[in-house]
């Protein structure tokens, strides 16, 4: 293939789109580090076993060792592709390949740490223009290609791999060239945005001209819009501003027969909605180019307070009143204990004053009767007037109280706003150490939360004694609706020798108890191929079989991004 | 076929489904009067040349004068659907099949009141229980019958009526035997409801127990749950509660291979939104037997204020205003001086202290410097807490000062509230007079909506003159959201010779200005076949085709409803 490679571009060095590390989340020289955090290790050895303080029993692998399957590209095709977008951008190097192999999950972390690559691109082009994704897209009807469009790489439900056993030119469709906010409607808060638009940059460029989006999953700085649309994203403000569904009102899409483009109204009465099948299906319908979405105004004042409940049940309780009440906050968000305990040990070591205050405050809270071990963190965000916060902040404190809560200031928000995008960075130092972590997502009725909570636990732990470890379940509320919420579930585990057969084991644990307990296999990570085997559950067999109607239809040839989502 | 109709029930005398008059809206009995409205006849003669006061032109007609088709309803297929349902729940004679043939757009009523039928329904059926639901759906499939679901029979796109040259049996499914709310989630304000429920039933069913929907549309005391689903609709208090796309949460749809069950989750990410296909599928997709929809205790408070703005212009701007800020009325409304004239025009007449005040009132605007014939009203929504409805009435207060506006407190509100299901009423009545009227409603982003306005105006103008009559147009904003608006169109002319000739070029000239000003073809009242010539306009023709192939996919007989939304 050497050939092909010196007509291509060999590398992706001089195309100005951002990737994270190859094996891991995030840029190269950030990671977690738990020196500081004094807590952190104890913690870890605690709940999972696992010894942070013993030499890593693993670290970022050599990219020199692996073994990276040779592109299988044919001339034609690479001529045909490089005619498109320039030789430049159609990018054949194993490292390139690699990169859009995978997403971030622990299940991917895992494969490309160890090498194990069935199946990866045989290149990756980045267009520049829609145009040039409708002749890309023709191209791969023309040469029976595999188009999969790619965005920030952040995909945590397998959706950005190729088949392993797929025989066809597999083309991963890098969408990091189109990501400019083209247009602000003043008038109407929207903007028109292409779909590789990266979180901080579209930020930036709204934020120039006065307006956010307010869009904020735990991805963000390595996600972008079109990803965000394509997997039905939600983000930390979602409950003021809405699910990416909610935001996004306009669409294009390029289709074999044309660009469909859905008009940005605030509603239409137009039969089966375009623009929710599109929102949501991976790939599977075509490529999404460009997106209007809602946005604000940047608000007159921003708030996270912290707030401490002596139960999960408390809390819980607190965001269903708050839900069911006057108050409109941005973020509803609380921790269950073992969360909090987490969130705690994660903060660098309070010296001097604040450790004085740490320690009033938990002389209080005994004394009030709290079991320190049941206490919940939770954040509640405020955004609008100054006057709006205020009135949010007491109608919201008020109900607090009621739940038996305290607030305990803006600090512990501050430090939550500083650190929010950091989570991911976890699972890899987690790796290092000879543990698997990794997380589910739900969304249930308000009356059906607690049962699924307990359900997930029970389920959970019996997964690991049948693997044989230690393992941890931690949860959050992260997102409150009239009717309901979502529940985020964090897991870990000190692997073995298997770890994605023991990762497999606990992941359905969890997924079977959200589907007994009346959850969605998803709320705001998409199906993938992680999650499919449960969509029968949880949308009905006919409704499985409606939608398998409309990929179908959609995409007779399978060429867009097949075996996502419906497993076919 | 009197062997069949002996077998069947004759008529639907015995069966517990309230209708309609065969020919036209509402109750026997009721209807629109002038006589105590002094206004209006000099109103409706000055804007559309109709003289109220002499003799109707026409008169409701008489039944017997219809030449209706026999039912071609077989034998067996006879028999078929009695083992379902019972003999007494199918239902072949004319009145009923008339009942069932249309809707109540004025094409229906002329149509309907010139005995034109080129196709009725072969027979209605009355299923009980989801069950026969899924038998009648099998005998469908197996006889290869037409399948439509009707609810109250107040669609006014052309939904419910079987294709002209249909050669098949069709069967019209009344759904109104599945009535009840079966099960309200008081933790969660979620009702599960049948989706034959009429509107005011289900009111009074949800009241007893202290909830209510707040989904209130204009069809609210004849359409049904399942309709409104079907045809994705909006209520007046939608501003609040959202359309009922926003509060269905879970939906149970019948299809020949059994039953699609949508869990009602808040929220869920899995893979293009089911939920989405099915609202807004008009009988396309299969037969929707229960929606899960989200309900809300009755408000402590709710009040409908009334507002005067001194132009049309300015009350778009104030209720473009209230959208933007913290105020969250229940209803934003503001109609223009034409159908500001026309409520003045249709209010009882004033007597003794109220018309001293109304003209103060006058005389007060006058000295102001307003135009009275310039001047729009406008009704604003409020529901909650007592002092939530203060707070928003306060904030709504200060934008409609700032916009030149002024309040003029509970009284039209009161009126409002009581008349608001009474417009359908003045359809057949001005139809008796030999006027033609009808709506057409379009939503669009904030930035579009005057530039829209304006083109509707001169476009129907164009039309009018087209067809040598003294035409009306009057709006109202109906619904408000944060991008943009609902504007409601009403259209009236003194009709000749041709009515429905004349009708469709007026239509047209309205629909084609949406179309070109970047509206939607319909905000919430459906496609059906009045609509379906505009749809490619509105979602693309690739959208259209991957709407026609999810159609196809699940319908490849054509047997629910065929030629609806897409015309095909």
């Amino acid at each position: 293939m050497t050939d092909l490679k010196a007509k291509a571009g060999a590398t992706d060095a001089g195309i100005d789109v951002k990737h994270m590390k190859w094996w891991g989340w995030g840029v190269e020289g950030v990671a977690f580090h738990h020196e500081d955090k004094p807590a952190f290790a104890p913690f870890v050895k605690k709940v999972v076993g696992v010894d942070l303080h013993g030499d890593a029993v693993a670290v970022a692998p050599s990219f020199d060792d692996l073994d990276i399957p040779a592109s299988r590209l044919q001339a034609p095709v690479l001529a045909a592709l490089s005619m498109i977008v320039g030789e430049g951008h159609v990018v054949l190097d194993d490292m390139s390949r690699v990169v859009h192999t995978y997403g971030k999950s622990i299940r991917d972390l895992i494969r490309i740490r160890n090498g194990v690559f069935p199946r990866v691109p045989d290149a990756v082009v980045y267009p520049a223009t829609e145009s040039e994704v409708a002749k890309i897209v023709a191209t791969a009807l023309e040469h029976d290609l595999v188009l999969i469009p790619f965005g920030g790489g952040s995909n945590i439900v397998g959706a950005l791999e190729p088949q392993p056993h797929e025989e066809r030119t597999v083309v991963s469709l890098d969408m990091g060239r189109l990501d400019r906010v083209l247009d602000i409607d003043e008038d109407s808060g929207l903007a028109v945005i292409q779909a590789g638009a990266q979180g901080p940059d579209m930020e930036e460029q709204l934020n120039a001209k006065g307006w956010t989006m307010g869009h904020f999953p735990d991805s963000f700085t390595h996600s972008t819009l079109g990803g965000w649309v394509a997997t039905r994203s939600s983000g930390m403000q979602s409950d003021k501003f809405g699910d990416i569904a909610d935001m996004t009102r306009g669409l294009r899409m390029v289709r074999p027969d044309g660009v469909v483009v859905i008009r940005a109204v605030p509603s239409a009465s137009t039969g089966p909605s375009l623009r929710e099948m599109i929102i949501g299906s991976e790939g599977r319908l075509g490529i999404i180019t460009e997106v209007t979405v809602q946005v604000h105004r940047i608000p007159e004042k921003r708030e996270i307070l912290a707030y401490l409940f002596p139960s999960w049940e408390a809390g819980l309780k607190a965001m269903q009143a708050i839900a069911e009440s006057d108050a409109t906050p941005s973020v509803t968000r609380v921790s269950n204990e073992f969360e909090t305990e987490m969130s705690f040990a994660t903060s660098k070591e309070s010296k001097g004053a604040s450790a004085l205050v740490m320690k009033g405050l938990q002389r209080f809270l005994k004394a009030k009767g709290w079991n320190l071990e049941k206490m919940c963190l939770s954040f509640i965000g405020y955004e609008g007037t100054d006057e709006h916060v205020d009135r949010n902040e007491k109608l919201v404190s008020k109900i607090v109280k009621k739940h038996g809560g305290m607030g305990v200031g803006k600090g512990p928000g501050v430090l939550y706003d500083q650190k929010k995008f950091d989570t991911p960075y976890l699972r890899d130092f987690f790796l290092d150490h000879g543990g698997a972590a990794d997380v589910s997502e739900t969304a249930a009725p308000w009356s059906k939360l607690l049962p699924l909570y307990r359900e997930v636990y029970a389920s959970a732990n019996r997964a690991f004694d049948k693997i044989g470890v230690k393992g941890l379940v931690m949860a959050h509320l992260s997102h409150s609706y009239h009717s309901g919420a979502c529940l985020y579930f964090t897991f870990a585990f000190e692997h073995g020798e298997a770890p994605l057969e023991q990762y497999d084991v606990v992941k359905k644990a969890i997924q079977d108890a959200f589907i007994v307990s009346g959850g969605t296999v998803s709320h705001h990570h998409g199906v993938g191929v992680e999650h499919s085997p449960w969509l029968a559950d949880d949308v009905s067999v006919p409704g499985l079989a409606l939608m398998q109607g409309l990929l179908d239809s959609a995409d007779a040839g399978a060429n867009f991004n097949p075996g996502k989502i419906t497993g076919k």
